[in-house]
């Protein structure tokens, strides 16, 4: 079923959650300046899956069409549509959409169940397909979680238990989980969590091996947000101060698993270190190439903001600036061009078409760098305004609002209004979380490199060279 | 005169002055949470100087041991003090300490004044010097304000002339101007501002050509505080949530000129474009070499802070990481470099030892890139948590405090309240407006670009190609 | 139809051509040191397609197997079959192998003829088909020949008509061309050469839009080859001296056309300046897309190097070096992603599947960075002994071959000869003309990023960012 | 004594040598084709030092004026001279002069002898100092040869013993030494050679930690120069088809050391680890300086050829190239304010001035990057011609010169033939060894990354953060 924003909100409104916000226990999150945001954004995915048929795929699980990112792909088309569907959304609302690890998670689960059961007789697909079935019907929204606090580096999990989600009760019911994932993105503005495990493990680590989803009705789960300057200029108001006012930064969480019961049904992997292993590299690999498409969607709205300062500055016919606009162009058609090179390249795992790995951890690599090019280009055309200028409240001020008016106003094509309301969004883009976001949201490059070091077939690139120079 | 920071706190705070800060206008504004931080980061230049005596020169002018910043630098040996000065004040504050475009603005209207005279047989040099022996004796804190608002850069300063401050008003007594000056880092916290131009000037465009100097008792001047998340986390208060607590962000304003009377005691040019240009072109280098030493210490906070985060993370020994800090001391090191170069390599202009103009240029070209590459490397370094953490209020609550105070917790040997603070500090690294007052502090990168081709003896270069190849 | 490597070799014995090496005309061209190697590398375009089926498609023109590279692609699978081979082309050659501007000529000329047939009424495509035919049929080897000589710069192409390839005589019979193409890779060493415009023209420059093909028989076209060191090296012999010995560097000659008649049922386009756009266009395209995957084939023959180098010197388990290699396997990924995604995402044109505009042009940006880059890895990698080392010669002295045997040994499990010929092949890598070729084949990146920054939808962003702002 | 060009040529014919070039013995190998240049671009050392006095200094150990580069410095001063010496070599002949490495060894010979006798109560500096006088007396050019072959790197040098120098034999005589050194950049063209260990070593590898010199007496020396494709084009003579045809390719060789009898008196440094580490750290530093000097001379001339190039072309008037020219200007500015910097801030090492450790390592590191970009800079200038250009015997061949002629011309102020002397001196610089000799000489970037991280004051850094942050 495909639902609409409302449906959605209601829906959200309807649930009891425990999350923090600055020390405090929120009670109406729905409206709560530093989550409305996130629910905005993800109102957005409704929105234009309503819009562009192709991001509504007709699913023969449920025998109807559902959100493109609670599908299972089948083909490399289905994944280039996931791709495109997450650029668009990436540009439209300069922010992350909260749905992809959700989606990843599904389609790493799929082939992961699968295989486990065939390995060990099990019914883990079953529950996971019955599972989705409800959040395809219902038009849920999904988000994944990995990454463990880890604590003290130094030590292997064991020494550190509590640092990892692990199973502290086990019965005929279920299982109660504890510990908590770190860099929750918009984990408490969805419908469903995943929760998955942070990385492989050794014989002996079988507890910390273990895969399962949180719904609204767990206790125990608590949500406490991130608090960065932007979700302190969100608190205090404004119409468009915050600069991405609408939609946000990239709003992320924590999330503390206090003695959370998870009945068997919601359990995909319990303590299995082969499928531990399946399912990290489904989800890296699918993260990563979707994380490429979601990286040219957010250069593309940096590029939108650089066009529009410069026609705001009268400065769109400098040769020099249009230059670095049409770097910046490069870049986002680079990344995305990777994406759709690795779905179009990608394996079929278990029944799920999914992307290429060695392309998709290059895409994380060049997306990385290309980011960082990209908002130094920004900063570059925007000047140094982004993080000198006054308030809009100044603006509005009676006693100096009309000087600010005057000194703040350029071409007269624009409102000093509209130009300010540029500015910040710049000031959004140049001084957010996103940076930080895109160079370790599903892992850092380093970690990239070292699975390209290890997936490349260096082997065959030997021979070829061996074969060139007469050797062996 | 050396003066203590409490002195210079009480000084500042018998000043009336017009600020504002999100659309309020501040009474107190010694103690407002988002001015303190530049008047501690003020202070901390008074403890250093008395501190370490290379740091106070003796002045001939007073006849007394003056600040370094305030001073008429005649050597190598002087400027490279200076030099050390800011790259130790920049490490020590993880911030601007605000009077280096003052000094700029001393070291440059200091020939400029005399070589104006010398042409036109005025007597601005003599009411400078002693305006600057006053400046020496009170030991005041003094900026600079050179960017004018430039409204629609397609237009000539003639057709926009609002956007560039001018001169509405002249009599025997003094001058009447107007317009505003933006990205003024820490005018409102300083004893005196000194107005520049913000370029160079054509012929017919003479009444741009002016600079003077602003002090507390001028009427008309407003000073308008810029408004970043980090301005809005300081107002929300807390004892460590800003990360940069006592010293804050590069804090700035724009300055707005209300029809201001300045007296002819403290206009040191008037409506003259070879004086414009030579005082820009003085200032220009003088502030670029400053900023190649200033960021190394920006930097060198940048390296502390990673290694302390490798250390509360239990990573210290993983070769990686730790060739991730040798290459930041690198990067550290080659922009202090280029800054002793250029104060190595210098030139004197009318008694001022200025530093080499090229290598002045370059630092700024290099110190750009290298503090964008050390800011990749810190949040490589640090991972996401920077941006993605709970806060200190979280730590702090009775509900959860103790499982965040768990979860965040890693190497024992540092309390977790240790490691958020260290998280703190590194997110304002990467989020606050250092990144973007860095490309454009002292002019662009693009700016300095031309500056080189312009100024390089290609000449000579070309000879010497032509001379190994027999050309000509 | 698929012909032989000897076939190839055979016929191309039977040419008379106008070649010169080094100020010399050369008699049998077929065993010139300069130029074998480059026949080398067309006749394994022979071989491979004989091997690997994707690579010879049915051509329903000739209703049989014809080679990928004189293929018209239909579909985006055709395009990414051609992208696959030249891929392994690079990597196996570890060179240019010549045939792919041919290609790219083929697939520009079939849609402008068309589309110029049906605005003008003409007969060019059925001309260009009856051509086309030929190619198929025989499995000619086709090169493209676009840059002009252009002289001074400074002066349009009418003041300075010598340096662009131009008509200097008109008949029934056909036109009578001169001029002069720099640049030309491999077209000494194919059956048949495409000249294309080096540029757009205004109006009145009409007589410079012009293409046709020219083959052996045709009198008055000379070939003056390069002259880089590796030419030098190649001439003195040495059974593996000059590195990639078996294929050469990219071997690339002046072609001068000394008043060369070529007759109408040759000529393609004729002096209209539409055509010459929508050529222009399709060649660029076309050319820059398949240039990306051809860098991730010389970046896997790099990698290769790289590997063996590691072993050789019993370094391949340094983890910093292993980091190195992941790099450039990232880069070689990232480059052959873009090169599908662009394929994927192509357009229709004329009834040929051309890659996505601006894909492809990404790909070009990112593709010269990163041969850069894994060019100064190499480098890394191999410690400076590629340009310091002896020579097979001394190897095999009498007198000091024993003490270079033994002191240029390393692993064991690597002969000298071996280490010496993997340390060659590296010299090959860093001094060679590829770095040049890579950065100037198919136009330069400035030329990729003016493409960019005028294709792109600007608009779409910036429409995206003034909705997410309530902008209008 | 300051002896002219002649002196030293004289001098030089006077000396046996064992010197093979590709395979075969030379006899006179002061007129060899790839000699020759070598000596040329020392030769232009003592042109140089007649022609300026700072270049000259006054030697207080023989009471005489000695070159720049045998003297030990004592200041800053002295440094910095050295410095300038060095880059205007490097920008005037384009390539290597040679004598740096033997100034460094005078300058950590010197320290380290002292410090030795201090230690051990032996002789080791008095005989330096005489070897030192008579090398200022005699104005001998003088190298340094470090690395060992190393072999099998996964050994130590124990279990390697012949891939390392080594003593074979001692008496009251003096020593006998086996082994090779590879990459000694014109070692067959200087008076005396210093010989230095290539590492530190461990207890137990006393053997290997020797140093001494090596003159034109001793037997058993062999010099195997390298092979690339420059020294082919300049066996193939021409009067400037080798671009840089004055000076050369940076010229090296592997030196062979056939049971060499070194008399004590010449040996400086024998089976001491404490030394050897001495010797090693004032060689690193004070040759890491000197090479960003030196890399800025390199810069300098690559600036002068893209200038002249674009001149050629008619280009001098594009914006977007003569920007390129200014970053090429700021780099260049960069790697010299960097030495500079370390020259200035350097330290006092038994009664030596060597340059800042950390300053020095950085400027090794940022000036690879740099000698990176400007080459590609300089590439992106030219265009693909220097390595497409026909040669210069095309241009002198009666049938097809004066075609070549006319397609090669362009900006009528420079004849063809100046137009490709341009062409081929920037071929040489972008195919030549330069590149992989400026990423390894005198160590690897990686190499000075240790350095930095290990040699940084992090301790200070990580002070001033807990200080701001109130930890501890």
């Amino acid at each position: 079923m495909i639902i609409s924003r409302n449906d959605y909100i209601e829906r959200l409104s309807g649930y009891r959650r425990e999350i923090y916000v600055k020390g405090e226990k929120i009670e109406n999150f729905v409206e709560h300046p530093n989550i409305r945001p996130a629910i905005n954004a993800i109102a957005f995915t409704y929105d234009l899956a309503a819009q562009k048929e192709e991001y509504s795929p007709f699913s023969e699980l449920v025998h109807q069409k559902v959100n493109r990112l609670n599908y299972v792909n089948r083909t490399p088309e289905d994944l280039i549509a996931r791709l495109d569907y997450q650029r668009e959304l990436s540009m439209r609302t300069g922010t992350c959409h909260y749905r992809c690890p959700g989606a990843d998670a599904i389609c790493s689960l799929y082939p992961t169940t699968k295989a486990l059961d065939q390995r060990l007789d099990t019914d883990y697909h079953q529950k996971f397909l019955a599972f989705l079935k409800e959040i395809q019907s219902k038009d849920y929204a999904c988000t994944g979680a990995l990454t463990d606090t880890k604590g003290d580096r130094s030590k292997r999990p064991k020494e550190a238990r509590d640092m990892y989600v692990h199973v502290v009760e086990k019965s005929d019911a279920g299982i109660v989980v504890s510990g908590a994932k770190i860099h929750q993105s918009g984990a408490f503005a969805a419908d469903v969590n995943f929760v998955l495990p942070t990385q492989t493990f050794k014989q002996g680590e079988e507890e910390f091996a273990i895969a399962f989803a949180v719904t609204p009705e767990d206790e125990g789960v608590k949500f406490i947000l991130q608090s960065t300057g932007y979700q302190a200029k969100f608190r205090e108001g404004g119409s468009f101060e915050p600069g991405n006012f609408k939609y946000g930064d990239r709003l992320t969480c924590t999330v503390i698993f206090d003695n959370v019961f998870i009945p068997w049904d919601r359990v995909f992997v319990f303590e299995d270190l082969e499928a531990n292993r399946h399912l990290l590299t489904g989800f890296a690999v699918s993260h990563r190439c979707a994380g490429a498409a979601c990286k040219a969607g957010f250069m593309d709205s940096m590029i939108g903001a650089a066009s529009l300062m410069l026609k705001a500055n009268g400065l769109e016919k400098v040769a020099a600036l249009k230059q670095k606009i049409g770097e910046m162009v490069g870049i986002s058609e680079a990344a995305y061009g990777i994406a759709i090179g690795a779905a179009t390249k990608g394996y079929e795992d278990w029944g799920v078409y999914q992307p290429n790995t060695l392309i998709a951890n290059a895409g994380k690599v060049i997306g990385v760098d290309g980011l960082n090019k990209v908002i130094m280009n920004l900063a570059e055309i925007a000047g140094g305004i982004p993080v000198t200028a006054p308030s809009e409240f100044d603006l509005k001020n009676p006693e100096i609002g009309a000087l600010v008016e005057k000194y703040l106003s350029a071409n007269p094509e624009f409102t000093t209004e509209e130009r300010l309301k540029i500015i910040k969004f710049i000031e959004f883009w140049v001084t957010s979380s996103h940076l930080l976001g895109g160079i370790h949201g599903g892992g850092s490059p380093a970690a990239s490199i070292i699975f390209l070091q290890i997936l490349a077939d260096i082997k065959s690139k030997e021979e070829a060279v061996k074969e060139a120079l007469g050797l062996k």
